[in-house]
Parts: C-alpha cells; sequence; structure tokens
C-alpha cells in the first residue's frame, strides 16, 4: 500500500508530528492565515478532515494531541476536548469548529472549488444517508478493534451486513467512486474505517476476507480510492493500524509510533 | 398552551389521524403532487419536519404508522422502519428519504424560501454544532422520560447542564430567537424535547422548575416558540404528553389517544 517511493516519502512526511501533552506549549504557528488543524494520527474522525482538506488543496497546519494526556490549552480550543477541531484562521477572532461531518460541511461552503457533494438537494441528501448508515458499521467495526475477541465473529457479520449495503449502492450508480469520476463526500467520510479493514488479518487472523463476488466494486472502489491522492497524503498501512489498536488494548495507546525519532513537532 | 380556541381548533385539526397497523392499507392519497410525511403524532423527531414543512408553508399529506405494529407497506417506504420518513412525490420515482436532521436540510435546499439557516458557512456550522450537541440533553432527556424514576434527579441535572450552552448561546447571539427575528433550523430542532419539558410536573411532580433566573433568555424564547404558527401547528399539551409517555412506560403506546372518536384516518 505504501510501496512506491513517492507514497512512502508522503506517508513519512504527514507522520512525524508528535503528539503533544499536558505541559508542552502551544506551539509557534507563522501567522500565515493556514487553518489549524488539531487531530491525532490514528483518529480515522480527524482523517476525514485531513482527507477533505488535502482532496481541496486547502494550505493546513496539523497540531497532533496527545488524547490520554491533553495539553491544557487545547480545551479552550476544543471544549469537549475531542479531535477533529478546525481553528479558523481566516474567520474574525480564530473560531475552532468540531465534529467532523460539520467540519467537512463547512470546508465544502466555504471553498467550493472541487465540491464534495452532488448540487441535486435528494442526491446530496441520499450521500448523507448513507454517511449516516455507515454509524452503524463503525460501531460493528470498533467491537472488532478494541473489544473482547469473542464478539469478533458476530461483529464480522454485522459489518459485512452493513456493508452490502455500500456495494449495491456502487453496483446501482454504476460508477469508480459514489461521487462519479472522483472521490467525494460520501467516498472521503467512510474511507478511515475502510482503510483500518487492511489491519483485521494481523488482528483475527486472515480467515475473515471479504468475499470476493459479494464486494466485487467495493473492492475495486478500496483499490482505487488508495490511488487518489489526498488518501495517498494521510494513509496507514494495515500492520500500523494493528499495531496501534495493540497499544490502545494493552491501555498504553502508542501516538507517536510513526513519529521518526529526533525530529521536533513537525508543522505540516 | 392551548388555551385560545384559534389554537385548539388548529391543534385538534392536526391531531385526528389514526396511527395505521398491519392490515391497514396504505391510504389512497390524491395524485396532487403534495409531499407525504410518514409520521406518529407524539415522535419528536417527526415533529422536526412537520416544523420544517409548516414553517417553509410547504404542502403536505400526514400519514400516522403504530410503530408498535408497523403495516407491512411501511418498510417499502422507509427500509429502517422509522419515522420520520418523507416521500417526494416531486421526485422522479417518488423515492423516500429519512433522518430528520437529513430530510429538514433537503427541505432547507430544495424550498429557498424562508431559509432556516444563516448564509454563511461559519454560523451555519455553528447552529449545526449546536444541534449535534443537544443530542446529549435528549439522552438525558430520556432517562427521565423512559426509565426508572430512581435515575431521573442525576438525569435532570444533566438535562439543566446540558442547556446552560443554549442559554449562554442565547444571550451572546442577543436575539429572540436563535436564528434571530423568527425561528430557524436550530430553533425547530430542538423544539420538539422544549415542549415536552411541560410534562415534567405531571412525571416527576414540580419541584424540578427550571431556575428563572439561570435559564432567563430560554424560558422567554419557549415562550416565543409557542406562539409561532409552525409551532401550534403540531404543539402537544404537557398532559397529553405526559399521559402518551404514562402508556408507553406501561408497554402499551396509546398512539391514537389523540385521535377524535368517529373520525377516519385523516389527510392533511
Amino acid at each position: 500500500m505504501c510501496g512506491s517511493p513517492s507514497v512512502f516519502l508522503r506517508f513519512c512526511a504527514m507522520s512525524n508530528g508528535r503528539h503533544l501533552s499536558e505541559g508542552d506549549k502551544l506551539p509557534d504557528l507563522p501567522k500565515d492565515g493556514k487553518l489549524r488543524l488539531y487531530s491525532m494520527r490514528f483518529c480515522p474522525y480527524a482523517q476525514r478532515i485531513h482527507l477533505i482538506l488535502d482532496a481541496k488543496d486547502i494550505p493546513y497546519h496539523s497540531i497532533y494531541i496527545n488524547l490520554g494526556n491533553k495539553p491544557g490549552w487545547f480545551l479552550d480550543k476544543s471544549p469537549t476536548g475531542k479531535v477533529p477541531a478546525l481553528e479558523l484562521t481566516n474567520e474574525s477572532g480564530n473560531p475552532t469548529i468540531i465534529e467532523s461531518l460539520i467540519i467537512a460541511e463547512y470546508l465544502d461552503e466555504k471553498y467550493p472549488k472541487r465540491p464534495m457533494y452532488p448540487k441535486d438537494p435528494l442526491l446530496k441528501a441520499r450521500d448523507r444517508i448513507l454517511i449516516d448508515q455507515f454509524n452503524s458499521v463503525i460501531s460493528s467495526m470498533y467491537k472488532i478493534f478494541l473489544q473482547d475477541l469473542e464478539e469478533v465473529p458476530g461483529a464480522i457479520t454485522n459489518v459485512v451486513k452493513g456493508l452490502d449495503l455500500y456495494e449495491k449502492e456502487l453496483r446501482h450508480r454504476g460508477t469508480e467512486f459514489f461521487n462519479g469520476k472522483q472521490p467525494g463526500m460520501l467516498d472521503y467520510m467512510i474511507w478511515p474505517w475502510c482503510e483500518r479493514c487492511d489491519m483485521l488479518p494481523y488482528l483475527v487472523g486472515d480467515k475473515y476476507q471479504l468475499d470476493d463476488k459479494r464486494f466485487e466494486k467495493l473492492i475495486k472502489w478500496r483499490t482505487l480510492m488508495k490511488e487518489d491522492s489526498a488518501v495517498q497524503r494521510s494513509i496507514i498501512s494495515g500492520t500500523d493500524h494493528a499495531n496501534y489498536i495493540k497499544s490502545r488494548r494493552a491501555g498504553r495507546p502508542d501516538y507517536d509510533m510513526l513519529v521518526i525519532e529526533g525530529k521536533r513537532q513537525r508543522v505540516a
């Protein structure tokens, strides 16, 4: 997945930001008008915003937060203490907005270049319903990632059943991406969890493979998504995702496992 | 609340639709191009859509569903089996859309008369964050409405803490409604649960009153909302809400308690 040198370089460039903890100062960022994304390297919701910003070529700084030991100033940026949070240095008073889908839709409205939704309100509503319904797939995936292994077979059945809807939709649309010839909001909003499916063989063995025929379109879509330039900027390999999840299961999430030794907090 | 004769008449006109059950046929509605809202008289999420349709003066038929014993054809309209579902007779193939906030935003985009959101993407995002955060108030309210009475004091504390954010916001905005001089998306999306606060004295006694000073703006807002013409078309009194909740707690939700004897399914 990160095989080609160019992809590997971009992957490394993205991943060398240390996660800031209690006691760390707010980075002294240049007043260059760039948006500031408070993120965590392995958070799929934060990844949604990296994807939209990268797809739309919006310049931004990434500030990574140690969610287990947050810096005091982070609550001023994100009152709920969650990532993603986007600080809008282009708006009066530098406000911060939260909630991944709300941030993504704000960006789509504020930066209309390369629209992420169809213009037609009905087609847009359909995409939004599919984004919403993906939440049940996400819930089942978390059972696999984080909970007791005994629950895995049932949860995998639920994930597979949930994905049927998206396979059916891709077949119905007859396009490579849900959004047509290139990814749009629905593609990017569900991608982070589809990327994380690559860690399943490392967590539960390779007996749980998606059925090639049942999910023919979705498997093709996954391959194409991995070639998308925005996806390539934030993608993490299945082994790395699995190692992070193992550290989280052990109660010591290793947020900085992709940080390159000796490098300081990166301003992307 | 439903004291004046005019309000009372409108209230009755809204409430005489019997909830259709298994075995009931799909009503033979005229092909008049009106939208068709599948609803349940006491469902706050369905009420959100009545409010938006009524505020925007969009003509529609209401079809009420017995959620405990649904007609077979209802799953064709709403695959998840939930209300609200809106059948779009103005779109090719009469598709149905679901999820209250998605339906409300579809209506706002499709029928731009009286926009429900501010035009500015940041102000819109702020309203959407407040709609999203209200979900935690809703969760606590359901504990009061439906769960063990022993949990009530803690849940009421959580509701009151949750409402602080909305009082603060109204003070900050300095307007009568969250949307300014008339209600908008945020006002209507949170209203159904604020309306249901009137049932608390009938469920848990009158010792849990909102503090007049702490919630000065919000209490004024509630009074003004009750005077809004869209709200008046769907409002239900505190005693009626309480009686419905009591029937639901007893395991026999009385969906038809507001249906006037002898009247048949109403096509609104």
